[in-house]
C-alpha cells in the first residue's frame, strides 16, 4: 500500500487537537457512518467489546451531568454530542456470532473476572482509539475525557447490564479558540527502543 | 475539516486486515516516522504511558519466542518487525515534562495501584490503537496479537522497571494469501445507541 497523503497525517495526528468548545450538529447519519468505520478495527478474537452511547438530547445530557468532573461539565453540556465509550464485560456472549469458525466463547467464559475486565478494557480502549481516528477522518473534532465518575455513569446508563463506562468523547466542530498550547511529547528514545 | 477521501477510509478501516504473513523490511526511518505520528494522539492529561519495543533482530526475536502462544509463534518469528506495545505504570513520573502547566503528577502518584494500572492500560491501549492506524496510514500492514505470556515478556524485556507488556503487533507488507475470511461485526443497534 502507498502511504496516505501528508494532509491525512495532519488531519489524523499532527494538526488534530483536543478541543474544549464545539459547534455544529452531529447527525444520526454521521454517527452511523462513524460506526461503519470503527467496527472494522481489529480486536482480540474479533470480540468487539466496545459499546457506544451517543448522548445528544438535552434529557440524556442532564442524566450525564452529575457524573462529570467540574472542569468537564460546561463544555460537555454544550457539546453537540458526547460519546460514552464503554465495554461489555460479557463480550464473549457474542463470540458465536463474531468468531463463528471455532468455539471462542469457551476461551473466555471460564476466565477469572479480573482477566476478563483486562481484555475488555484493552480492546474497548483500542476501539475507542479507532473511534477518535474515524471521527477525525470524517472531519469531526474530538474532546476525549476521563475526568468523570464511572460508577455514576454506569448506574445511570448501564444499570442491570455488565456494560461499564471507559471514557467520554465530545464531538463536533472544534472552536480553535478553545485549545490550549500544545504540550510536549516524549522523544523516540524516551518512548521507544529498537532491538 | 473536510472528510478524508474514500480511499483513506479503505486503507485505515474498510479494506485493512489482520495479516498472518509478511514480507519486506521495516527500517529505522519508518519506525521513527511511525512514532512521530503516534506521539500526537490524545491521552489522559497527556500522560503518554505507552512504550514501544520494536523487535527486529534475530537475537531479540529469539528472546520473544518462548513467550508466544503456539499459534502466534511461526508468524511472529518470520515477521520483519514485532512491536511490543507496553505501558509504564510509573507514567506520572513524566508529568512534570508532559503537563508542565500544573502539578499533574500529584493527581496520580497517590492513587492506589489498581487505579494506576487501569489508567495505564486505558491510555496505553489507546496509543496502541493510534499505532495501528498510523502504521496503516504509512502503508504498513499489521498483525496485532494478545496470545502470549505477558509475564515472560515483562521478565525478558522490562526487568527492573514498572513497564508492562500489553499486546504485540507484527508489521510489514502483508501477504494477501495469509488472511482469513472476514468475520462478522456487530450492527449499529447492537453496539451503539443514540440518546
Amino acid at each position: 500500500m502507498p502511504e496516505l497523503p501528508s494532509a491525512a497525517f495532519d488531519q489524523l495526528f499532527r494538526q488534530a487537537r483536543t478541543y474544549n468548545a464545539f459547534s455544529g450538529e452531529v447527525s444520526d447519519e454521521t454517527l452511523h457512518r462513524l460506526h461503519e468505520l470503527v467496527k472494522w478495527g481489529p480486536t482480540t478474537a474479533n470480540t468487539c467489546p466496545a459499546r457506544f452511547v451517543f448522548v445528544r438530547s438535552a434529557q440524556a445530557k442532564a442524566r450525564l451531568e452529575p457524573a462529570l468532573d467540574e472542569g468537564n461539565r460546561a463544555k460537555t453540556m454544550a457539546a453537540p454530542c458526547t460519546v460514552i465509550v464503554a465495554h461489555d464485560l460479557a463480550f464473549f456472549e457474542k463470540s458465536p456470532v463474531l468468531f463463528p469458525h471455532t468455539d471462542a466463547k469457551s476461551w473466555f467464559d471460564t476466565k477469572p473476572k479480573d482477566e476478563l475486565a483486562t481484555i475488555a478494557l484493552r480492546n474497548g480502549s483500542l476501539q475507542g482509539g479507532y473511534l477518535l481516528m474515524a471521527a477525525r477522518a470524517l472531519g469531526l473534532d474530538c474532546g476525549p475525557m476521563s475526568g468523570f465518575d464511572n460508577a455514576k455513569v454506569d448506574a445511570e446508563f448501564f444499570a442491570g447490564t455488565r456494560i461499564r463506562s471507559n471514557f467520554l468523547v465530545n464531538l463536533g466542530k472544534g472552536d480553535p479558540a478553545s485549545i490550549f498550547a500544545r504540550s510536549p511529547r516524549l522523544g523516540f528514545d524516551e518512548a521507544c527502543r529498537i532491538e
